[in-house]
């Protein structure tokens, strides 16, 4: 036995495994962590006995759960979008809120005004929002920069999170976020210029572990994110990619032709959508907050996820302006209710599912030997209570690779 | 200067008086508390002398706002309906979830089965919740016993909970809840036999502070309910009423016509429900939590009470069956984002107006000398940020009666 070793025992394990019935529950479990990994679940009954003499920590018959993955975020970022709320309720147009300075240009400005530092200093807050909801992993984007010097701060502000916290990072580069005043209406040369180089270089500074787009209308189309799919491909790096969030442009389609490991939003994503994801196994990332936040009425097509097999996440979309979410126990509770979603497709959604739309899935996501002892341990009888209460937090502990954590 | 005399410096003060501008706004503001009240409220430089050796306490610059008041709880209440949540997500009828034991019977036979401090206990968890953000007094109501030794055991337990916390409890008494299953169809008979005496014996206890009832197709009629009233008008005790939730059978009508402290919920009022309420100063009470989780589509009339003048409070309606919501921040952002409340109606909802619809608003609301000193300092800039912000708490400190509390 080493120091670090332990064994969670008197737990009831929802393992989240794969085809596993009840979400996986074990009553009476125990796990075993050597390492930092996870090096046995199951019943007490059947534990070796070299696991036997680990540190023990009882559970007291508490639900054990794998730490939540929060895969869709932009948590980085300078200052907030409060004002352009209240302006919005107060009744100002959008034009208004322009001309005050609102909109993602707010968030430019600022993001491009704050040092690396100053970023760490104002994400922790909220990342420690998620953590004390039993986060373990949290994905981050970068795309309000939209320079490539700002880029790579943010990617690097990112980083740091990692350094802070217990906690896993997954970054995105997401320069094709939206096009700078330097470039309106040149998104080509905006691409040529800004997106792809600074891939490269963020790319070859070890800052990214998958490669993102907006793809909308307002954004970037199918044709100008294959550029930047191709270069993510030519690097080796895995895709995603917002989609159809406000019309249908193919965004799932596009995703799934580049194997993407997730589409997210698909408000708008159609039946062949749908289908096109399920045999490339593009997750579906299923965004509530932004729906709700921003007033949307038309909901993602969950029953055609359903019907074609596609999988589906769900994440807070953290963000400053259209979803401004630190709670993945409330995204749940949206997704069910304002979606539709059971209470095994939340949880799902927030741990096996959410590893998958990150490429994580030998590594967390469920409680199987060999994974990360990423662990949430919590004060409910039933994994439905997760999912059903508003604005409550029962968490008992955080674990993260095999630690106890605040 | 006795022990507990304090002064808060250096705050940004939102005293939430009525009629003031930018919803009361003092920069560079000083609140001074004597034996846990308001001596002074007002800018650094009209500090009177005899204040100013009380025991410093530094904002730093913080938002100071009233404690917060949750206006409209069934906080106590024994278990939850986690697995009727669960069970209409994977598809099952009313029928089929009654036939399990769901619905309101569930909650109270497991009330009935509960004993006054095992309640106790199951609530305090959700009072805490309450209190992290910033609410320094919460209403109670009961309802869930349905019969008199159980109403009296719910309201025993709600008083209970301003001895365990630092807060003010208001209790309701909810005799008129629901008729229970040994009553069904004989609405008359339980008012005779269990509501009216219920209160009666409540009263005599000190443990009634108002009386509400819930006037519904399902539940009671507007006759019905006028019973109970004219009991509570012989009694002295001021009345409210949960009315047109679900139909418009004129509830908040008739809790005008007995000039009640408030009407909540009111989502079918119509514009001579809302003119009654302005002109007999009923307060609409606004339940987004229970529109949102039982997914409403109509909203309740917000610009009838703006062109009346209807007052607004805003409330979590923290309950098992309809609202497991225990954020008052969350339900301000509901307010906003589902109903278009302005920032300003939001802040007043759960202060100012709260009080009023507690008949609380000579003590609490409002930070005016002469009042309780229950404050909420906040780590945040600007106040529509409290409001904005989903699943995140910037409570620094909370203040109950001039005393900081945890
Ligand atoms: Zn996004
Ligand atoms: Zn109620």
């Amino acid at each position: 036995m080493a120091a670090g070793d332990r064994i969670w025992k008197n737990a009831r394990l929802l393992t989240m495994a794969e085809g596993a019935t009840e979400l996986g529950l074990i009553e009476d479990g125990v796990l075993a962590a050597r390492n930092g990994r996870i090096a046995y679940v199951g019943p007490q009954s059947s534990l070796l006995a070299e696991l036997a003499g680990f540190e023990p920590v009882d559970c007291e018959g508490r639900l054990v759960t794998p730490g939540l993955v929060d895969c869709h975020t932009h948590l980085v970022h300078a200052g907030d979008r409060a004002q352009e709320f209240e302006m919005r309720l107060a009744g100002a147009s959008y034009e208004e809120i322009a001309r005050a300075g609102g909109g993602i240009v707010s968030s430019v400005t600022q993001l491009r005004a704050a040092t690396e530092s100053e970023l760490v200093r104002q994400t922790l807050p909220r990342l420690d929002a998620l953590l004390a909801e039993g986060v373990t992993t949290v994905e981050v984007k970068s795309g309000y920069g939209l320079a490539i010097a700002d880029e790579l701060k943010m990617l690097r502000a990112a980083r740091l999170l990692a350094a802070e916290r217990s906690v896993s990072v997954a970054t995105s580069y997401l320069g094709a976020h939206a096009t700078p005043a330097d470039y309106k209406g040149r998104n080509g040369d905006f691409i040529r210029d800004v997106v792809l180089p600074g891939l490269e270089q963020a790319h070859e500074q070890g800052l990214v572990d998958a490669v993102d787009g907006f793809c909308e209308g307002m954004a970037f189309s199918p044709n100008e994110m294959r550029q930047v799919f191709d270069l993510a491909r030519s690097l080796g790096l895995p895709v995603k990619l917002h989609a159809d969030q406000l019309s249908n442009l193919g965004g799932a389609r596009l995703a799934a032709e580049y194997g993407a490991l997730s589409a997210d939003h698909l408000e708008y994503t159609d039946d062949a959508g749908a289908a096109a994801m399920a045999r490339a196994g593009t997750i579906a990332v299923i965004l509530p907050g932004a729906f709700y936040f921003i007033r949307e009425t038309k909901k993602p097509p969950i029953e055609l996820f359903r019907k074609h097999g596609t999988k589906m996440a769900l994440a807070t979309d953290n963000n400053p302006g259209t979803s401004p979410l630190t709670s993945l126990l409330l995204t749940m509770n949206m997704g069910a209710t304002l979606f539709g979603m059971t209470v095994e497709e939340c949880l799902a959604g927030v741990t096996r599912e959410a590893a998958r739309a990150l490429g994580r899935q030998a590594e967390i996501g469920t409680l199987e030997a060999g994974k990360w002892a990423d662990l949430a341990i919590w004060n409910v009888a039933r994994p439905a209570e997760l999912v059903y209460r508003m604005g409550f937090n029962p968490l008992h502990q955080r674990v993260w690779h095999g630690e106890p954590a605040s």
